[in-house]
């Protein structure tokens, strides 16, 4: 592992909002064996959710059973309780950090230059794995769609985009994809700055971003990449708002579990060529 | 024009489904416009239709309006129907043969083999023009789609295929395409054979299908390719019915009016590109 300040050594899993409770007890459970040795106490932020009562019990029972020596649960609703010291203490403590789902402008206005959210980037840098599911996976990226019909979205203006949480750049992550037709969003943004590739998750499925940029499938569904940057052209800054944008060119890929991607070459990886790739950086 | 047994005189316009009334009317104009200048007779035909009663007054009023100087409305819904002489002298007399929404498996189903298909075929090969909008397009291919879930059709055999009326061949059209989120049906029907083109129709956008196979978007929505003829891999083949499916390397446009797509060159031709290639035809 190189010492560039940049270097990021934790993992980040990105969930598509999965519906089916035995798929996401997998992939909760790929999560809490990413997490670094030394630690095995997790953080559930439940700031998405507008029912956190409803949906931390779950995720608490969930990381038990999975071996967690301790969850806390983090309702961090306002400005003022992402500031609080002692959830700094908590974030510090945990080897993983994990989103709830919900609304994540929520995420974002309640986080954004936040002490909690800077504990969470350190740890991510130290190790530490960082998760969300549907909302959470949503806000990962420096860039995040917080808004727009998925029935044609490919309207210039139609996919509303804000500052994300910063924990991935190169990327924007759409979820809850293939259920409900979010390709025009992708599109939309692909087309908008085409340096940014698109990665819609399917419900039942997650993608592990790895700390060299290989992303990894994983569940039941499917992981969608768009990759705009060979786009050939695009009217989009010549239109009025609403109107029709017109893309030529976008590589379309579908993974499903134990497929990948390297997103700085731009390879897609059949099993066997994944499987090679992270034994080999295993060995470095 | 060479006078090769297969060559194709007339127009095909593929409508994916118009629900905004005027610019069906605009799409009815230009329909009516690619007729023959020896007939202005145009036939209905609403086998398709559960409701023809209701869809064949409004074609009547449109065509009439555009200037038809007949409009002939053919409720076929039985095959002694579609064998009847008179329906036949009908389509013979027509310069534009549209077909109404619906079912697509009723439209083959009824016509699949009938002296009424046969001279639609007949009528399109000596220049008359063969329209259709939702179900209508989607059977025009010599293989349709007729059933699939969208939301995540991914999934081997979520897409059901059968022989189409065999309008046009190395295509399958999808309607309703961006509206119903329809991406993943096209996109497992070209990991089955990528050496079809998925053309996929959004609901208030139609697609002239020029008798040199020369693709000419109109009106105000979207017309997506989905181009699989560089599928680098897919596990297709090696699954289980019903597990997701995997792609690597599609191509994806989005065209809107006035662009266009060259289906045997698989070029995209931005507005200049098509108005030149359609400039040069007209010469010839």
């Amino acid at each position: 592992m190189t010492s560039r300040p940049s270097t990021v050594r934790g993992h980040i899993v990105a969930i598509g909002g999965a519906e089916d409770k035995t798929s996401e007890l997998a992939i909760l459970k790929r999560v809490f064996e990413l997490a670094p040795e030394d630690s095995h106490e997790v953080s559930v932020i439940a700031t998405a959710s507008s029912i956190p009562d409803q949906l931390l019990p779950s995720y608490e029972a969930a990381f038990k059973r999975l071996g967690a020596s301790q969850v806390h649960a983090l309702d961090i609703q306002d400005r003022q309780q992402a500031a609080e010291a002692e959830v700094v203490r908590l974030i510090q403590r945990s080897g993983v950090i994990f989103f709830t789902g919900g609304d994540q402008l929520r995420l974002t206005t309640v986080l954004g230059g936040s002490a909690t959210l800077r504990a969470v980037r350190e740890r991510l840098r130290a190790g530490a794995v960082v998760a969300g599911t549907s909302a959470g996976a949503a806000a990962m990226p420096s860039t995040m769609i917080y808004n727009g019909a998925a029935s044609d979205a490919l309207r210039k203006g139609a996919v509303n985009m804000t500052f994300g949480l910063g924990f991935v750049r190169g990327m924007v992550i759409d979820s809850h994809f293939l259920e409900r037709g979010r390709f025009t969003r992708l599109m939309e943004v692909g087309a908008s700055n085409p340096e940014q590739l698109g990665v819609g998750l399917g419900e039942d499925a997650a993608v592990i971003i790895h700390p060299d940029r290989i992303l990894e499938t994983i569940g039941p569904g499917h992981v969608i990449i768009i990759d705009s940057r060979d786009l050939a052209s695009s009217n989009i800054a010549e239109l009025e708002m609403g109107a029709p944008v017109a893309v030529e060119n976008m590589i379309l890929h579908a993974m499903v579990s134990g497929h990948g991607y390297d997103v700085d070459a731009r390879r897609y990886l059949v099993a066997e060529e994944l499987e090679a790739v992270l034994a080999r950086r295993r060995q470095e």
